[in-house]
C-alpha cells in the first residue's frame, strides 16, 4: 500500500469519526501546494466523497463593520440550540495577498469557539484567489465527512469573492447596513442579485426606522432584478444580532428556502450545476496555472503584454504567439 | 512576399481608402474558421492596427420587443446629420446556434441601409460564443480602419452576450420598456449594472405616464448599485424611437460622457484594460480549444464529467486525471 492511501484511509476514518484534530490536520493537507501532499489531499477527498454532501451550506458576506462575526456568533446559537453541528469556513481575500488572515481570530466568535458542536476554520491563505477558493469547497466537503450538517462559508464584501461563495453553496446571505437607498455602502456591482435573502442587521434602537426604510429601499429595487431561482423570491428582512431580535426568523427562512428548493429538485439540481462548474473552473486554472509556469510562455509574456495594452500588437496575434511557444515546448 | 501578406497589404489599402466591398470582403475573412484565412486575418488586423481606435464604441441592448431597430434607425440619423459616420454591428448568440442571424437583416434598418455614411452589417455566425465575440471585436477594428468614428455594438437582452459587448465598448446603452418596477422585463441578472445610460423607450402617446414611473423605479434602483467608473453616474433618460423624441438628447448624453471619460484619463484607460482582457480571453480560449480538441482529453471528458456531476468523483481529481492525459499526449 502507498503512503498517500495509508495517510488517506487513515484520516479518512478519524474525520468520520468526528475527531477535530484529524479534521483540522486534513484541511492543513489540502491547503498545503507541496506536491506529495496535494496527492495525499486528492486522494483523502476521494476516500471522502461518499460521505459529503449532507449539509445546508450558507454563504455568509457582507461589508466590513456590518456586524457579520456577531450576526454569526448569534445565528449559530439558534442552529446548535437546534441539534445541529455548525462549521465555520471564512475566505478572505486581503489574506491571499498578506499571507495573514484578518478573518481568522477564532477570538471574534467566543461562544461557538468553546462550543463542541461548531467548529471555525480560519480563512486559508495563498497566493492566487482561485487556490483559496478551491480549497474552501474542499475544507466544506471534510467538515460534512466529519459530521457538521450546516456550515457557514463567510467572506468580506470586496467584489469576486462573492461571486465564488454564492457559487459554492446552496443559499446566500447579504448582510447591509441600516443605511438609506442614497448610501452605496460599499456593495460591488452584481452582488444584491446573488443575495437568496438580504438582511438588515443592526436594527435596534435609533436605528429601527431607519432599517425599515432601507428594507424598503432593497424590497424594491430586488423587484427590478430577476431572481436566481424561479422557485424562491429573495427576501429582506431585518435583524440585530446585538439583541438577537429576528435571529432565530432568519434560521426560519432558512429552513423554508430549503424545503422549497428541494421539493422543486431545484436543490439538487443546483447541486450538479456547481459540480460541474467546479470541473471547469479547476481545469480551466490548472490549464492557465500550466501555461503561465512555462518558461517559453514566461519569456515572452510580459512584452506581448505591454504591446498589446499599447495598441502595437493584435491580442489574437499575442495569444497566437504565445501559444504556439507552449504547445511546441510541450512536444 | 508570402500571399497571406499580400492579400493583407491590398485589403488594408482598399479599406483605408473606404472602400466598402474591401470592408465586408475583410469582415468575412475574419469570421472564416479556414487555417488559411485565419493567418490572412490576422496579418490583416495587425497592418491595420495603427488605424483603428479613433472612434466612440457604443454597445446598444435591450429584449427584443423593445425597439433596437428603430432606435438605432433614429438615433443614427442624428448621428450621420452631425457629419459622422457610423458602423452598426450585431451579436447575435441565436445565430451561433442556428447558424443564420434573426438580427442581420438589413431591411430592419432601412433608412441607415440605404445611406452612404452607414455600413451595416450581420450578426457573424459561429459556432461558440467566445467565436462570434471575438470576430465582433476584429470587425470593430476593421471599421474602425475603414473611417467609420461611430460604432454601435447591437445585442439581444439574452445575458452573456451584454457582458461581452459591455467588455468590447466605450460606453453601455440599456433600452427598457415602459413598464413599472413589478414587471421584469426579462433582464438577466447584472445587466443593469452594466448600463452607462439606461433609456425607458417608447415613451410616447399613452405610455408617457408610465415611462416616467418606470424612470423613478430605476433612477432609485441605480442608486444602490455601484456605478462602474466613479467618473460617470449612469442616467435614466426617456426617449421615443417612434417619434424621435430624446434622440437628439441621448446623442448629447453620448458625447458628454466621452469628454468627461476622455477628460479625466478613464477613456484611454479602460480601453487599455479592455486590450489585456481580450488578451488573456484569447489566451484563455484558444487554450480551452486546444484543451478540448485534444483526442485524449475528448476520451476521457464525457464519462469524468458524468462522474463528478453524481458525486463519484471529486473535481480536482477528474481535472487532474484530464489535464495529465492531455499534457502526456504533448509531449
Amino acid at each position: 500500500m502507498n503512503a498517500s492511501r495509508y495517510i488517506a484511509d487513515d484520516l479518512a476514518d478519524k474525520i468520520r469519526a468526528g475527531n477535530r484534530r484529524a479534521l483540522a490536520r486534513a484541511i492543513t493537507l489540502i491547503e498545503s501546494t507541496h506536491t506529495q501532499h496535494k496527492a495525499q489531499a486528492e486522494e483523502l477527498i476521494q476516500t471522502l466523497l461518499p460521505d459529503t454532501g449532507n449539509s445546508i451550506r450558507l454563504g455568509v458576506s457582507g461589508v466590513p463593520g456590518v456586524g457579520k462575526s456577531t450576526f454569526i456568533e448569534a445565528l449559530g446559537q439558534t442552529i446548535i440550540a437546534q441539534g445541529h453541528r455548525l462549521a465555520v469556513l471564512s475566505i478572505d481575500p486581503s489574506s491571499s495577498i498578506s499571507g495573514g488572515s484578518i478573518l481568522g481570530d477564532k477570538t471574534r466568535m467566543e461562544q461557538l469557539a468553546r462550543n463542541p458542536a461548531a467548529y471555525i476554520r480560519p480563512s486559508p491563505s495563498g497566493n492566487t484567489f482561485g487556490g483559496v477558493a478551491r480549497r474552501s469547497r474542499e475544507a466544506m466537503l471534510l467538515c460534512e465527512a466529519a459530521g457538521f450538517d450546516v456550515l457557514i462559508i463567510e467572506t468580506v464584501g470586496v467584489g469576486q469573492t462573492e461571486t465564488a461563495v454564492a457559487e459554492m453553496t446552496d443559499m446566500f446571505l447579504l448582510l447591509l447596513l441600516p443605511a438609506g437607498g442614497d448610501e452605496l455602502q460599499g456593495i460591488k456591482r452584481g452582488i444584491m442579485e446573488l443575495a437568496d435573502l438580504i438582511l438588515i442587521n443592526k436594527s435596534d434602537g435609533d436605528w429601527q426606522a431607519a432599517a425599515r426604510r432601507a428594507a424598503a429601499d432593497y424590497r424594491n429595487a430586488l423587484r427590478l432584478l430577476q431572481a436566481r431561482s424561479v422557485h424562491w423570491q429573495p427576501r429582506v428582512e431585518l435583524c440585530s444580532a446585538l439583541t438577537g431580535a429576528g435571529i432565530d426568523e432568519v434560521w426560519q427562512q432558512v429552513i423554508e428556502y430549503r424545503q422549497c428548493m428541494t421539493g422543486s429538485g431545484a436543490f439538487e439540481q443546483r447541486r450538479q450545476q456547481q459540480a460541474s462548474h467546479w470541473l471547469w473552473q479547476e481545469l480551466k486554472d490548472s490549464l492557465l496555472d500550466v501555461f503561465t509556469h512555462d518558461p517559453a510562455v514566461q519569456a515572452q509574456l510580459p512584452v506581448l503584454q505591454t504591446r498589446v495594452k499599447q495598441g502595437q500588437l493584435a491580442p489574437a496575434v499575442a495569444a497566437r504567439q504565445m501559444l504556439d511557444a507552449f504547445l511546441q515546448h510541450k512536444k
